[in-house]
């Protein structure tokens, strides 16, 4: 993997560049629709291409319960399996052991759990995690680390961290897949020590990108800014940096100007399902009875396939009917909704006027 | 609305021909995916053009509880509001009153009955469904006909023909639409009298079109095949038959073998969904272990997007993940194979040597 930053905002730590991992560029920062089950929901791959996606995050966690990682492996890879020739990036699924299955005992060793498909008894440690990550071949794979809950006490922060960099190590150590880049994950809650010892010991490691994980849990946007404030300034300039799991439009524009450069969310897919559209004028919430003869599109500046093709009224339409098309259309807007964001990002970060094109932006949502 | 036969098979009574309406070509034996709400089931009508489908059929009953008749037509008529620049035919709903609707109550004026949405209390008559269907503003639209259950007395059959003869000529006189071409619908269930009696009142009326309702009910493949026998001899050879509702596809070889031009079916996109694919070499149920690691597409001489993209163990996961995408890849596929069926159809027709064809096809289904 290679990154370069190309240019970097005038008033802001926002920064433009490009990652170049195994023939694909991808332009930051950048915005990774989720697939955590090795398909973005409801969108098939060739419209998600036309949404100027370069690249999406699926979950090893998921995929090693279901269809298992030796089975993407043996079938050529997940780009093959799911058609996809764009990149992909693997979250070890530290987050999701936590948040989705039951009867958790952590040592640290690894993570014992339930398995939510089966019920199966299962131990994931970061070697496996990470020997899992290679046999599913993704492009960038992430460290095993341990997410702890919002709010969460310093001391058991402090030992999550330990733990994370200890997970860390061994993961690096194991990773065994020369083409697929390893990036290591600062935890450490709210606390800045945690968050720079955290950061700074990750560094020494050198890992070829860095994720800030366990933000946007519930803390809000203060002090996840704080922390993105303080623990940015402890990664190297030569490395991507990722803000795990973020966000709403707002969020990712605060977020770049703290100077990070990848982001994913499952926001645009699963407001989109839930019938809540993102436009330059605020939302549009399709089922609202004002949109019953609306002949607009969802937003008339907007070029995606269904902006182009279908009103409002059709929209409304298809969820009062239960249509799973309805799904697919919101979806597919609001993901040309954030790439197109992250497109004149990148844009107004090149002219250094990062500010004022969000400050517009902001304005224009809540319009 | 312009018909014309271009060629008759050589040993059957299949033939093979052109509709011209509204400025778009449909060539026949056509099969029409159905939309019943304004969209065939999970799929872009970008993904359904490319299948090769040429005209949809949509429900009248259906679009005019929801959203209205009056909203199609205030946003500029369905081929618009549903963003098909296709072909549409409209059902009158005859069938879906008699199977959907609550509490009914028919008599020789109009059909009173419940909405299955809201409860409101509903009277359908031959002038309001003629009404509704100008104001849909499809290319071709249905007579309002009465559909009896199978089995049904002779004497319940013989009421309903009386009623669909003396409707169709309600809806003939009240048809405001000259854009539209209308067709008329043969009832009559098992009994060869009926059925001859309401062909020939009907051509006497002078439709453009004519299509056999009825029939798929129930009554099984040999007194279809019998019925039609009989009744396809008692329509002109200049207009389209249309046999409402067929079917599998050796339903529809039988029918085209029988002199029909017209047909539609749920079944392409519900098995889709319900995980069941059509192949040249019989079924492919997507959920079996044997498809658990099979690297091959549904089908390896299909040309679909499903097919060109996706293998067997992917479709077999999305499914077991509840992935939507299992859902319309599956469904894309079957309408593929249906409309590559029908061209083939087409050809072998135009060829003379449609019974061969259908031997073949036939012996490959059940390999």
């Amino acid at each position: 993997m290679d990154f370069k930053v190309l240019a970097y905002d005038k008033q802001t730590k926002a920064r433009c560049g490009e990652i170049q991992i195994a023939g694909r560029t991808i332009s930051t920062p950048v915005f990774m629709p989720v697939g955590t089950q090795g398909t973005v929901k409801t969108i098939t791959p060739e419209y998600l291409g036309r949404t100027g996606t370069k690249v999406i995050l699926c979950n090893a966690y998921h995929l090693c319960l279901r269809p298992g990682e030796g089975l993407i492996k043996q079938i050529g890879g997940l780009h093959k399996f799911i058609g996809w020739d764009g990149a992909i990036i693997t979250d070890s699924g530290g987050y999701q052991v936590f948040s989705l299955a039951g009867l958790i005992k952590t040592t640290d060793e690894g993570v014992e759990f339930q398995s939510p498909i089966d019920g199966s008894k299962l131990f994931l440690t970061p070697q496996k995690m990470t020997r899992i990550q290679n046999d599913i071949g993704a492009d960038i794979i992430m460290a095993f680390d341990e997410c702890v809950p919002y709010p969460c006490e310093r001391e058991m922060a402090s030992v999550a961290v330990k733990r994370t960099l200890n997970w860390a190590e061994q993961c690096k150590g194991s990773h065994k897949n020369e083409r697929q880049a390893l990036f290591g994950i600062v935890q450490g809650s709210v606390f800045k020590e945690l968050r720079i010892e955290c950061a700074q010991r990750l560094v020494e490691m050198d890992f070829d990108g860095y994720a800030i994980g366990g933000l946007s849990v519930g803390e809000g946007a203060h002090p996840m800014n704080e922390a993105l404030d303080y623990t940015v300034d402890y990664l190297p300039q030569d490395r991507p940096r990722y803000l795990m799991g973020v966000g709403f439009p707002s969020d990712i524009l605060d977020a770049v100007e703290r100077g990070v450069d990848m982001f994913d969310c499952v926001v645009p897919t699963r407001n989109g399902r839930n019938g809540c559209a993102f436009t330059g004028n605020g939302k549009v919430k399709i089922l609202n009875s004002q949109y019953r003869e609306d002949i607009r599109p969802i937003d008339e500046t907007c070029g995606c396939y269904t902006c182009s093709n279908f009103s409002r009224a059709y929209l409304r339409h298809l969820f009062l009917a239960h249509e799973i098309l309805g799904l697919t259309l919101m979806s597919l807007h609001n993901i040309w909704y954030y790439q197109n964001m992250m497109q004149r990002v990148r844009e107004s970060i090149v002219r250094g006027e990062f500010k004022a094109f969000k400050k517009d932006f902001l304005l224009g949502m809540v319009e």
